[in-house]
Parts: structure tokens; C-alpha cells; sequence
């Protein structure tokens, strides 16, 4: 059973016991456009305090840099180094752990963010924002010639989905079952600032059904975006809390990493999520309605 | 266990055994545009000997006069009432079965053929091919206003998917729960001229993922596509023969229905689908190297 916070000795007790805070960005600091109250003084006492500090999101639209611009418009202190992303980590997955010779090449189904991760790598990419493949042009599979030096199909959240990319991304890993199939992440929605919209799980879901095959997915709640985060930044696991809104993406992730975990309530998770018949099995260590609860320690 | 069929004797039994027989057409007259060796003798010897004849097809893209037209191309006699399609039965499903009153509206993610069929039964369509759904603009949540006369929503094969057709059709299922959800059929892929390409059921599976979400299907092995036949012919199930290439649609259609079935391997299934230790559980009546064998008649 959960940790239920609300006392200032009990978040007292967090700031002894963790010195490493990774948090979700969307639900926790801020909803579409809108920050949520407290959350920068709250972030700036734990700077204060020398806790070491990291953003982990399942956004693949945007690079690291870009995601950073996002932190400045909102007026939260965040530095590049301290944010990952899963396109970030699908690049690193595929440049450091698959290790893709840089003859090879990557068929994308993303946006500018992923390519822009990609790249960094030093990962060839092929579709993406491709004008040439972004198009309602009919797709005539008699004339298309498969690049002989894809081995990966990358794909995250894409706006621009279409059956040109899905048909070129499916001939690949049709005939090549040594091709590699990515995905960023799995979600099946995102929130928007005017709503829930289809999310990079959906837009992969054709390539899925196609060919009867899962990706490997590299964001929340995969053990691949904390292998990231590893390779960058020493933590204790057993003195590192992740903070999230999701029970399946954000606390699974910080249970699978062996990391304490603390849900806030001002995302997609409600009370009823938490507790009664219906309750999920997924049981984070503490909650707490907001991060800006945590004010009351500058008290 | 199929009986395997060789001998003249064997198909002679069935021409005695069965009046009405239902055929599926890709990988069972032709092949793209390749008709399959001997199927226009058969179909002739079939029409002499007084058989009734159906052409049954997932193939949602067309109505069944355009369809008709495949067969006049191929120089194969057809009459458009012996036609059945997935987008026929979808909209025989909304105006007949759901009772769709006639101020309501389906959006649609599909082509010319399923808004031909859905039209002609009196069913006011909204997306589809309407220039303004058909776009890689970015779709505004914000400004979208649903039509609060959509009361379903039908998906078919659509080689202009894209993000604004996906969002709409998700906003109306996602924020009415009694919004039909209704797809023609669920192939995951379909046999173009140039080899496999993503289908209907592909096409349909980011709506499915982010809803958490199975539709109502139409096509085959649909019990909707029966009822859609047997609402124009009347035929005797006990004398009626299903004749298709897919075990998982074709025979598997034929059996929900009380039919016998003969497979032919001129279509998707392979010899060792049917026999050894990987055999699938769906076993037809009979099997048949090609359509073409039943020549033998005519000798």
C-alpha cells in the first residue's frame, strides 16, 4: 500500500532519504501550456538542497534542445544535460547498444525531434521529414526500390502519418527480419492542450498489426531509457525517486529501475485509480496530490 | 482432416452436393490483375449446370459496381448483384441492423467505393474523400467542432490515412461511448499487384490502440457478411460451398455460417499451413490445388 503524504515531516523524510529526483514533465510540472502551481519554488529548493536533478519524458517530437526551449517558455530552470528523452534514448539504443555500423541507415516515422537525436548519434536517416515521403500521393510499391542499408525502422509520434511511410517502414521489415523495430514509446494517447490526440503507440499500432511483431520500445517504462540516463549520471538506485503521473509509464519505470516512487494527482491518474476494487496493480511508494505540497518545506 | 480433392469422381460430388457456391476472388480467380489458369471454363461450366454464384471480397475500396468492372477487365462474367463487398455489408450493417436514423452521419476512414455503398443506403457521410479531411496539415484540436450528428464512425482500407482523419474519428468515439465503432474488415495486409502491402485492418488499429477498442467488422468471416446475402438470395446452407485462399477469413467465414469449404493454394496459404505440426486449427472440408482443377468436368 502507498505512502499517503501530506505532513511536512513527510516530505521531509523524502529529502533525507533521496538525493536523485527524476521527474515526469507533462502532469506533474505543467499540463499543456500551463504550469502547475509551486513547481518552480519546489524544484528550486531542491536545488538548493544539492539534489541531483533529471527530466524524464516520453515525448519523442522533440530533441533534448528543443524540449529544453519548452522549460525557458515556461520559466523552469532545466539544462539540456538534465533532460531525456525517448527519441534521445531510441538514438542511443540504436547507436550504442544494437551498435548500427554507420553504412547502415534508419527508416524513420517521427518528427523533427527524433531525426535531430538521431543524427546527433551519427545515425543516417532516411523518411522522417522527408518531403518525399510526406505526402497523400498514391504509394506505388512497383517502383519503389528498398534502400539496401536500412536495418532499423524507428517510429515515435508522427503528425504527419501516412500510407507512403507506413508501406516503405512495412517493406522493410517484411523482407528483412533482421531489420530492427523501434519504437520510442508505447503511449496510446497524448494530452494536448485542448485534449487527448492519438499518441506514438497508435501511430505504430499499423506496423504492429501488419507484421504481428512488438517493437522494442525505448521510453517509459523500458529499463533502455534508465540505461541512458546510467550512462550519463552516477545515482544510487535505493536513494532515487521517480515522480510521475502515470502508474504504467512513470511508476512502472521507477519500479523496474528499483527506484522509490511517488504519483502525483494532477495527470491522467485519479483517486479511483489508486484505491477501491478497481485499484491498479502497479502500487507506487508514496502519493501526494501535487509536487507543489512540497512548498511547505520552504515554510 | 480435408479431404484432398484430384480425381474428376471428386469434384463431380461436388457439383452433386452443392447449389449455391460462394467464392472469394483475390487468390482464388486471379492474382492482382493475373486471372488464375481455367477460372473462366469453371465459372462457365458452373453457370451451364444452373449453380448460383457469388463473388464474396473483404475488398472495402470499391463499391460492387466498381468491382464489377474488375471482372469485366479480366474478361470474367459477373452481374453486380452476384457481388458482395465489405463496404456493402458495413453500410447494409448501419442502415439495416444499427437502424442509423437518416439524420444522423457516419465519419468515415475509407475510399470512394465504402461512401458509394454507404450512400446509396441512404447514409450521410462526413471524411472519407472529402478534400478537407484528406490533408497532412496539422490538425487544431482546438478549433475542431464535432458535428453532434456522427453517431458512427466506419473504417475501412484508406491509402490517404493521416493524422487529421485519425483525430476526428477518435474525437467521436473517444467523447460518445455510443458511437458505433465499425470496421469493414480487419486484414492486416492485402495482395497489391507488387506484393503485400498494409490493409483495412492495419489501417484501423491506431483508432483501436488509443481506445482500447475492438469494432464490429463487417467483412469476413464476419456472421455480417452472411447476413447481408442472405438477406438478397435465398440459399440452403447445407448446399452451399465457400470457396477461398485464407484459412483465417474464407474458410473460417464458410464455417461460422454452417457452409462446407474447399481451399485452393493458388491465394496467401501454403501447403504447410494445412499440414504437419504447425497446422492451424481452422480445417476446410476440402482442398484443392487451384480452381482450375474443376476443368476436368468439361473433358
Amino acid at each position: 500500500m502507498s505512502a499517503r503524504l501530506s505532513k511536512p515531516e513527510d516530505y521531509e523524510a523524502l529529502l533525507r532519504d533521496y538525493d536523485t529526483w527524476l521527474f515526469d514533465c507533462d502532469g506533474v510540472l505543467w499540463r499543456g501550456d500551463n504550469l502547475i502551481e509551486g513547481v518552480t519554488d519546489v524544484l528550486e529548493m531542491l536545488r538548493r538542497r544539492n539534489k541531483k536533478i533529471v527530466f524524464v519524458t516520453n515525448n519523442a517530437t522533440k530533441s533534448r534542445r528543443s524540449y529544453k526551449a519548452k522549460f525557458d517558455q515556461l520559466g523552469v530552470e532545466a539544462h539540456v544535460d538534465e533532460v531525456y528523452g525517448s527519441a534521445y534514448a531510441a538514438a542511443v539504443y540504436v547507436s550504442s547498444v544494437i551498435n548500427l555500423p554507420k553504412t547502415k541507415k534508419a527508416y524513420v516515422i517521427g518528427m523533427a525531434g527524433l531525426e535531430e537525436e538521431l543524427r546527433n548519434e551519427g545515425i543516417q536517416v532516411l523518411g522522417g521529414t522527408d518531403p518525399e515521403d510526406n505526402t497523400l500521393e498514391s504509394f506505388d510499391l512497383g517502383t519503389f526500390k528498398r534502400d539496401p542499408d536500412v536495418a532499423a525502422v524507428i517510429c515515435g509520434l508522427d503528425t504527419q502519418i501516412n500510407y507512403t511511410k507506413l508501406s516503405k517502414a512495412f517493406q522493410y521489415l517484411l523482407h528483412d527480419p533482421a531489420c530492427h523495430f523501434i519504437a520510442t514509446n508505447e503511449d496510446s494517447t497524448y494530452p494536448s492542450a485542448h485534449g487527448l490526440l492519438p499518441g506514438a503507440g497508435s501511430v505504430g499500432a499499423p506496423l504492429r498489426y501488419a507484421l504481428n511483431k512488438n517493437p522494442v520500445c525505448t521510453g517509459k517504462p523500458s529499463s533502455t531509457m534508465l540505461d541512458c540516463i546510467k550512462a550519463k549520471i552516477q545515482f544510487d538506485p535505493k536513494r532515487t525517486l521517480m515522480i510521475g503521473d502515470r502508474l504504467n509509464t512513470d511508476i512502472q519505470f521507477g519500479q523496474n529501475g528499483g527506484l522509490a516512487t511517488l504519483l502525483v494527482l494532477t495527470g491522467v491518474t485519479l483517486e479511483s485509480d489508486i484505491t477501491g476494487p478497481n485499484a491498479s496493480s502497479v502500487v507506487p511508494d508514496f502519493v501526494t496530490q501535487t509536487l507543489g505540497d512540497l512548498r511547505v518545506l520552504d515554510k
